[in-house]
């Protein structure tokens, strides 16, 4: 794990949000993106090495809208870069780390993603990504 | 907001969570910190720019015996660092967003920290610190 990539923040509205968390953060989105395969719609913020990354669902099956229908809006996913993926996954999974998806898939903002199964890892969803080169 | 200083993450067992941070980030913590008035144990993680911060509550008053209580364990908290915590939380309030404390306090890490409540962050429970120089 090299740094914190991003924090995923669940929203109701993306539109609503980015002119909160632009107030918030003294910056704008710097973009927009679809991730058509997780039903999502992100927008992100730079603060730093880290981005903030709010999501808002496409669909009532997305990953976001099941989260909000739960435990409503808030923090959903902590992302932690990482020099090599396959490398990393297979160092987490020999720790007893429950893999949510065993080969990297496409995410936002041209990474390669995996997430961890929050039951171990003390409830955080933690996720993965590899910048694409 | 200059970048995203730490991230809190309420746990059960600071003992146990340690052992599983540190094999997640594969870094151990760098110390250890108690920080009475708010009741709890606190445990640091440098990854890069940003810390993780393990929370534990020491007595059943505390916000994260509570929040343990009514969520369970995962991320509680994001922290922004700041560069003048007076001038940011006089900004902030302008901007309409509520504080928690209306004067800095005294957190862990050798920080001066004031805490946005949620309902006007997005259920987002933001922290500010700055650095005591």
């Amino acid at each position: 794990m090299q740094h914190v990539e991003h924090i995923g923040i669940a929203v109701k509205s993306l539109s609503e949000s980015n002119t909160l968390f632009s107030k918030l953060l003294g910056v704008s989105p710097y973009k927009q993106e679809g991730v058509e395969s997780e039903g999502v719609l992100t927008s992100f913020f730079q603060t730093g090495q880290t981005k903030i990354e709010l999501l808002e669902a496409t669909n009532p099956d997305s990953p976001i809208a099941k989260f909000i229908e739960k435990k409503g809006e808030g923090i959903h996913h902590i992302a932690f870069e990482v020099e090599d993926i396959e490398a990393e996954m297979a160092r987490l999974k020999s720790e007893g780390f429950i893999l949510l998806n065993e080969v990297p898939k496409k995410g936002a903002d041209n990474k390669l993603v995996c997430f961890l199964h929050p039951k171990s890892t003390n409830s955080v969803l933690v996720e993965l990504c590899q910048t694409i080169k």
